[in-house]
């Protein structure tokens, strides 16, 4: 299948044109494609279209405050999907949708152009922030629920305007969200400063278990199958920057007993140790500050394993270490 | 003494006039007070004056990289203070500087203007946020190492763009600082993504000591003397969002034993549970999400006292608190 590259005023013309819109959020949704979803919908009933968002999971409480109902009974005649870089994030049933979907708005640069038409800035902060610019050029003025929508998108994917995404453009629609009156700070409570009973028993955990190694340079929690065998992949969500963001240690590691003997290793480090390196030896891989591999066997032979390949790493940079701190 | 307050382009007049400036920043200094002080050396210098910045206290080795070194000697002739809201934070020397500072800047409505002249803007930020208007109010043109002081500042008073405090207008300063090329991903990780050991310490405490009472709507973190004797009050910074943080509680608890048998008990809650009414009943006092009181015996009669007063405001609350969430 072709997928035609829009530019953003093509994309205003095709919204203008079409009608009785379904707009699609990825699986396991989270702020930014449902900020995206909901805030589309409200730009296209502005202009007077028809409207729902659909999502494979139920949308966690946090973000009910985002959801419209859509006015009105309608056939979809318009498939969009918000935030999905590949057509399988729509979940279990993204099969039914092979072919079908109309136009793709997205931020990731990895996005597989399955849709057939697709308008990406991979430069941008999130999705929300294109929608923005969308809303803008089709000039809907946005209302508080819109404005709170895209807030929730930037400020989540950015971790409140923390992360090296962000950009004085990020800044200046987040100016510009302010003013159409939403509560950003009881927002950015909800997101950030909220954690599940089960969050705290895994921080419980790891922060018991924490260990450090060679001089404080290393740092590590480890989290054993029978602890956690009932918790979410999201209760873990916190705790893999624990061991990295104490202070005077380059690598962080989260061993993570996935199953009785199956070792999930988390690997973030500080510039200038290479965490992709360290978990390449294990045959993973990832990112230079973030990477992971798998391990089979105990958790004791997990973590000599990687002690072992830490220490040979944090030898190589020890001369570059000691000139490397903060300018 | 009398103070006069002054407009913005009375301060700007009274700064081109001036010359020798030395910049007083509060003790204990944080990422607002160093920022607005060399950011506001960094302005001077740029009109040709002559500054530098002066704290009782060392400045934290992660403030480094804010630092200006003076240009040249000179005999201090203009004495000005930035966040600074009462001479008694200037630290053990203070009154070295009774009726003596020339111009106090601050965004503290405390201010207890204790200067010969004072720019105060209550509903700003940080003084950081002033510093920038000033700046822009003088035609400087700000240079990376002044906009990293600023952003430090207006970043670290608001907790990243997330407290009520932050406006349209701070994200607005915050957007033009990022066109002056500052590494702000950098600074957020050194300002909000590194803890200390001490700190970690606390946290582990914190994490083993947690209880839930009342369907857990009431979390409790204790920190026992002989456990934290050794710790500074800045390693107890993190720990007193702890409890209120946790999805369902209302009121979150830390008693900390400062001395033996004297109990520091602070309290958050969340709407529309009233923390400073809880902790008036124990004798003390603070605002309606977070307050604080002191009470004189054991650990286990402070927690006795104050979760049956926190029974009791549960209660009266109970009601609404049902029809209160999230809308």
């Amino acid at each position: 299948m072709e997928c035609e590259v829009l530019s953003l005023e093509q994309v205003c013309s095709f919204l203008k044109q079409r009608d009785n819109y379904t707009i699609l959020t990825h699986s396991s949704p989270d702020g930014d494609t449902l900020g995206s979803g909901f805030a589309m919908q409200g730009v296209l009933e502005k202009l007077g279209k028809k409207a729902r968002v659909i999502c494979n999971d139920a949308i966690p409480q946090k973000f009910s405050y985002m959801i419209r109902k859509p006015v009105g009974e309608f056939d979809t005649q318009t498939l969009i999907s918000v935030d999905v870089a590949d057509l399988k994030l729509l979940g279990k049933n993204h099969v039914d949708f092979i072919g079908k979907i109309d136009l793709a708005i997205d931020h990731h640069g990895s996005n597989t152009m399955f849709a057939h038409r697709a308008y990406i800035e991979q430069d941008t902060s999130s999705c929300c922030e294109i929608i923005y610019k969308i809303a803008q050029c089709l000039n809907v003025e946005l209302d508080c629920q819109i404005a709170a929508a895209l807030y929730t998108g930037v400020a989540t994917d950015t971790g409140c305007f923390k992360f090296s995404n962000t950009s004085d453009n990020t800044h200046l629609v987040a100016a510009d969200l302010f003013k159409r009156g939403i509560d950003a700070a009881e927002i950015n409570r909800v997101m950030f400063e909220t954690k599940s009973r089960n969050m705290i028993q895994v921080e419980q955990i790891a922060y018991r278990s924490l260990e450090f190694s060679y001089d404080g340079r290393c740092a590590m929690v480890i989290l054993p199958y029978e602890l956690i065998k009932n918790c979410e992949n999201s209760d873990l969500e916190t705790v893999s920057n624990i061991a990295r963001s104490i202070e005077g240690v380059l690598v962080g590691i989260t061993l993570k007993e996935k199953e009785q003997n199956i070792i999930k290793i988390s690997v973030r480090s500080h510039a200038p140790v290479d965490a992709s390196a360290i978990c390449g030896e294990l045959g993973g891989g990832g990112h230079s500050r973030a990477a992971g591999c798998e391990f089979e066997g105990t958790i004791s032979e997990a973590k000599q394993k990687i002690l072992a390949v830490v220490k040979k790493y944090l030898e190589i940079n020890n001369e570059r270490t000691c000139t490397s701190k903060q300018a």
